[in-house]
């Protein structure tokens, strides 16, 4: 049940593609108070449903699409939706989040989560319509990129108000670090590989149109929140700024921290003069490619960019969403791109393929420094010059790794699988951690940011709790910053799993964190406190966590790529990981020799089954009934 | 190093398909000494090498040839080489062993372990040849069956002292207990899914003429020893029966214990008279494919079966190889067949796909069960009437497995799989334990053979140590059986590694345990006693274990199917597994409620490494150096 509750629809719906049989159950009724929704919901069922012998890309794996109460109301900033899985890229926990317009149209269909296992004999595709559910034939849309098989199932349906997430070429390929893109290809849920694992289930597309607007539990106290953080966007500074430029405005920022990495993380800088952040940023070179800003479902702040369709630029007849920070650099400094344009390409590329961007950026800037150090040939790229600032070489490795054509078939496979099957010494430069392409920001520019990328669940992450912003001015020390990471995490797992973008908390997208706690209220009908929202978040956390402990991630993964914790930033900064875990695993309540969490902390939050499938169950539990 | 030691070659040979890049190192030189050979080699390199995020058909995953120091020596029965590798049924530690001739061979070639790592871009075959190694294209025989590609192969290569191993079309397609086939498909390392491991590498066939005998540290003794040994073998009662009727010579034996499963394990008996068993068992219907009895290389039983080709029985000119005990069962009384013409036929089925005939059975008697419970159509069979006892359905679904067809696709799966996507209850019929279905021996007629099959790290396996011998007389039971089943377990770790084939253990083969520890240090020159025989077995074992625990599997896997708990045998008997369990962990120094080998037994076998991995680095190392 639930659905007494504001923000829930009340139904889990099981679709099992082996055997086409879909089964609709209630939502446990104890789940929205214990869980919050979204990844805490899909935590949950993958912990529960998914044994450690189960393969990413074996058909018992669980694709969950999951959205928290908040998703689908008139609650700013909060249009996502969340996939779930065994990731493909580190075997352990894997989650992405993607926003637009398709999140609250699935909402509408009914569910707090779509569970799907098992493989389709043939392509297939879920159609959610008017509270009806259906397998159908999608043999007529496999091979197609994203935008052009969301464009073509929407034509075929012969109604517009249909949206779709799909995968692309690159989903069907399985190539491990596939997205699954929605809108139109112009927006992703796109780490962790979740788009392979849709493809290995021989599923294109889920298609819907809703029905049922989620109920609000008291629609005037949201109704006044609305139009207090509406005007709060529209005239605070940083917002303002934000909306105007969109992430790719913080470019220049994070660059002059030292934050933005550089030929495959080896430098912090161009040199003595910045002004490549001209030729990139916002303003800047950004501005020959950027027509517009556009919005999410009910989103006063509008940060997506729109590119101009400009000849010859995309092959494609209008604007299409222009490049994200993340994106910028991935492609940009990272593989020391330049030109706007290129990155812009690059962009769309990965879009139609559907392919993670920072992923595909990490991976090429690994097989163009293997390149320039002679580890890879002209013989293995056949003939393509992968060298640092080459876009086309960019480019035509891009499409090879779509079409898992040449050596794009082994980068397909992501940095560390990639390095292990070259081997001679490539793994220095496969920059990772637990199999997952790191994001663009340097942690030698900020500590905590290593902690945190050594210990999060899902691998080198920045969506999971970065603490950037919370230690600009004490970057380069390590105190007190275990704690300080430990509480940006459990937070953002909170903010995550109730819906909201993570906007509202970097970019300040609410006036305060008792904006967050009134408006959850307000839809839910419930009485958090923001102590009440930590622990919640703490449980997310962990349960995330344990999925890992479960499935075989030892202690020995906590850590980062040797070239951040030894290769000094221009500002003379490692990461001083030896330092930080102590401090880490202290505030988390982890065990220090194996970073289990302890069997007292999983007890307190409630988690009594999973202290057992970690610590074992008494012994005296095991005395033979006589 | 090692060579110095008698037995041993020296060396192993890395070979990774994905760079086509082949490397020979010395073998560590404390490596003899502190793992004995063979599985206890390949369970070092595989904790080693295989992380727990690498999945079975990974290219990260390895596959490891090994022998024991006793192999391609003139040491009576012990002509095995073992397979081991991350298995595709359980996700855990899978080995399997084969026999023949090929085994000498390749240890000839003069490696103590072949590592493989890696997925060839085209199918591939290892050619080891004088001393020599290459990888060389195997387009050509991809496609074939085991037997016609080896013999292709070897005709191709115009010398007809090359041996070789390869895969049938079952292993290149991935069905998930795909066998290892060597002596032309007559002997099979066929347990694990090695089989689908070797195919997921592109790897047809290791192809080997030896060139390097491996030295006896005291020939003199060896010979004496030989003399001793095989005057036994040919004199005493037992060893005598069981040259004259091989494995399947038990089956009357075994039938009569209740050990026999019937009807996919619902049954010990086909009712009040137990005639069936003179028409499979040999004396009796087995007779009549008989033809002689063959031997594999430097062993005096001889207990190969070789069965008639007569008209139209396999389509092939001459005798081939003929069922063993476990095939009789597997697809005599569990499937309900008593032709043993339709039992040969299907061994040699699986013989040339190259299937575990133990699985296949399995798969099978599962799918007849869910066919006759309504669980399974005609739709899902496409019109085979899969019912107990029908010879032909049998046939034509094994087929259907061997090529991935119809619901032979999703049989392929194995049982625990396959189960999970049909639903429906069908679970309830999957007999398996961690994914691998159970051997022919039925625990409900032995106690400690129930807790051996819940506990042994490969799964539902009857050559890691089954006490059945050692327990007639106690066989109901439970008293002092984890104690027994322990120690059991421990022997034939190390008489595995070693070389030897495990009918030195169970059929006696050899005079006393005695003889095995003379002939064991006249081969190596050590200077080894029966307790530092045992005490490197549990080393072995332990190591296996804590493979599984490192990549997830708990203790709730240490369980039996509900059937085998809760269905009583004709004698009454269901397996006391609550009884069992405590017991046994006890005598492994197991903690009771993990399951864990514990740090203090992990420390006293000289395992700190895994000590480590398990239970976590000790705090204080952790405290940051200042």
């Amino acid at each position: 049940m639930g659905a007494e509750f504001g923000g829930f629809m009340g139904q889990i719906l099981k679709v099992n593609l082996s055997t086409s049989k879909i089964v609709k159950t209630d939502l446990p009724s104890e789940w929205p108070r214990a869980y919050v929704g979204g990844v805490g919901f899909g935590a949950r069922i993958l912990y529960d449903e998914v044994c450690p012998w189960v393969s990413p890309f074996d058909p018992d794996n669980r694709l969950i699409f999951t959205q928290g109460p908040l998703s689908g109301t008139f609650t700013p900033t909060a249009s996502r939706y969340t996939v779930v899985t065994k990731s493909p890229l580190t075997g352990y926990f894997g989650d992405a989040s993607g926003g637009g317009f398709f999140p609250a149209e699935l909402k509408k269909c009914g569910y707090d989560a779509i569970v799907l296992t098992g493989r389709a004999t043939k392509p297939s595709l879920l159609l959610l319509s008017d509270g009806s559910y259906e397998l159908r034939d999608a043999s007529a849309y496999w091979g197609m990129n994203a935008r052009e098989a969301e464009r073509a199932i929407v034509n075929d349906l012969g109604d517009k108000s249909y949206k779709a997430c799909t995968i692309g070429r690159a989903g069907e390929r399985l190539v491990r670090f596939a997205a699954i893109m929605n809108d139109e290809a112009d927006r992703a849920a796109a780490r962790c590989g979740v788009g392979a694992v849709m493809g290995s289930k021989n599923l294109k597309a889920i298609v819907v149109k809703g029905y049922k607007q989620p109920k609000v539990a008291d629609a005037n106290a949201l109704k006044n929140l609305l139009v207090e953080i509406t005007n709060y966007v529209k005239t605070n500074k940083n917002v303002v700024g934000f909306t105007k430029g969109g992430t790719p405005g913080a470019f220049t920022f994070f660059y002059q921290l030292g934050d933005v990495p550089i030929h495959n993380w080896s430098s912090s800088s161009f040199g003595p003069s910045d002004a490549y952040v001209e030729k990139v940023a916002y303003p800047g070179g950004y501005e020959r490619i950027l027509l517009r800003n556009r919005t999410c479902y009910a989103c006063p702040i509008s940060c997506r960019r729109v590119s101009k369709g400009i000849d010859g630029l995309y092959g494609v007849e209008e604007g299409v969403e222009g490049p994200e920070y993340e994106t910028v650099a991935s492609f940009g400094p990272n593989c020391g791109i330049s030109e706007p344009e290129i990155i812009a390409k690059a962009n769309n590329l990965c879009n139609e393929y559907g392919l993670d961007t920072i992923s595909a950026g990490g991976v090429i800037a690994f097989a163009m420094e293997c390149f320039e150090k002679g580890i890879l040939s002209e013989e293995d790229t056949k003939g393509v010059k992968l060298r640092f600032g080459e876009g086309e070489a960019l480019l035509d490795v891009l499409r090879m790794i779509g079409e898992r054509e040449g050596i794009g078939n082994l980068l397909a496979e992501g940095v560390r699988r990639a390095a292990a099957a070259i081997g001679k010494g490539a793994e220095d430069y496969a920059i990772h951690v637990k199999g997952l392409e790191i994001a663009m920001h340097d942690p030698r520019a900020f500590q905590g940011g290593g902690v945190h990328y050594a210990c999060t669940p899902t691998g080198g992450r920045h969506t999971e709790g970065l603490s950037i912003i919370k230690e600009l001015k004490t970057r380069f020390s390590t105190e007190g910053k275990g704690k300080l990471v430990k509480e940006v995490e459990d937070w953002d797992a909170f903010v995550q799993a109730s819906g909201w973008c993570l906007f509202v908390v970097d970019a300040r997208g609410y006036p305060s964190n008792e904006h967050l706690i009134k408006v959850f209220n307000a839809v839910t009908g419930f009485n958090l406190t923001l102590g009440d929202a930590m622990l919640l978040g703490e449980k997310i956390f962990n349960l995330k966590k344990a999925f890992n402990v479960k499935h075989g991630c030892s202690r020995s993964e906590d850590t980062l790529p040797q070239r951040l914790l030894t290769l000094p930033t221009k500002a003379g900064a490692v990461v001083k990981l030896n330092e930080l875990l102590p401090q880490y695993y202290e505030a988390r309540r982890w065990d220090a020799g194996t970073s289990k969490p302890t069997k007292a902390l999983l007890q307190s939050l409630g988690l009594n089954d999973v202290a057992t499938d970690l610590w074992g169950v008494d012994s005296s539990a095991l005395e033979p009934k006589v």
